[in-house]
């Protein structure tokens, strides 16, 4: 028989166990799958700027994180005068600018490098989807204010290749897999666990 | 010979060819594909409630409107008290609130109908993602404020099944398709055509 001292130290054990239960079953099985609470707030996330200066990143709902496996949104702030690199992915990608305003440059895959870039002014409220492969690159040109962006891509975690300028044929672009910031949702140990 | 006279009338005819000729090749190949202007102001886009009172729908990058195919992006206004139907899909649907608040109800796939929902507050800045095939309804049970979000959905254009009430068979629930307002896009006459 347990002695009445020892129940008492073995109480807060099962009770612990029992939150720890409840909380993996207390969710249906398809929430669970995605190891993390079903409505998120975003204000709580940690943003990251992954050694990429003027970048503020966060991953709102992804792959890697949060078990998505056909679409990935992202916020993305860019402080004035930063910018994406010249790069390029076959997923689909929308854009929603919800603050500031900055510059699209867009070439084309159809040529042996992407070339010349077009210029397309972006501002608040405005959206745009970028063809499948062609190169591209996101500037904040305004001196002031920053840029911020909900980023919508399809087939996560994103495989982008990375061009050194508009003049380096696609071929050579670099795959940069994993991207940034699943890179660190890959190493970083993950308090669930 | 063309009479001077006849040559005048002529003319125009010639510069509204080149106008459109010149619209058409203009942009890439791959942006024209898209047939509209690759930055959109969302601001200029007409908003509708496709007859579902206290709605206010835009389809800020659709696969009817625009030639999506892997993704699709919405930005829906719901008037205190209006709600989506009770309803499931199988592709994947992410959600972040802009402005508002409201509740998200959510069954389970598993059983022969949904069956009582559990419910989970949505507000501003918050994020969720659906469980593929899970019925769910998103209401604003605000008084006074409208409930704005962004919703990202996979696979357009979206297939979606509607229940009577929790209690309909999963089996029952009927295929409303295409969904409202891409019954519209497939119907209305576009300018561009």
């Amino acid at each position: 028989m347990i002695q009445p001292s020892r129940a008492i130290h073995v109480l807060p054990i099962f009770f612990f166990l029992f939150l720890f239960l409840f909380s993996i079953a207390g969710a249906s099985p398809g929430w669970s799958d995605q190891g993390s609470l079903l409505v998120r707030n975003i204000s709580d996330v940690s943003q990251s700027n992954f050694e990429r200066g003027g970048l503020a990143h966060i991953t709102v709902a992804g792959a890697v994180l949060h078990g998505m496996k056909e679409v990935e949104v992202w916020l993305q702030t860019f402080a004035p005068g930063s910018r994406t690199p010249i790069h390029r992915h076959s997923c689909e990608e929308v854009f929603v600018v919800l603050k500031g305003k900055g510059t699209l440059l867009l070439a084309s895959s159809s040529s042996k490098f992407p070339g010349k870039p077009q210029e397309f002014p972006i501002y608040a409220n405005s959206t745009f989807s970028v063809p499948v492969n062609d190169p591209h690159q996101v500037w904040n040109t305004d001196d002031v204010e920053d840029l911020q962006m909900l980023v919508v891509i399809s087939r996560p975690p994103v495989k982008i290749f990375i061009y050194e300028d508009w003049d380096m044929p696609h071929t050579a672009a670099k795959l940069k897999f994993p991207y940034y910031w699943d890179e660190e949702a890959y190493y970083s140990p993950k308090d669930e666990l």
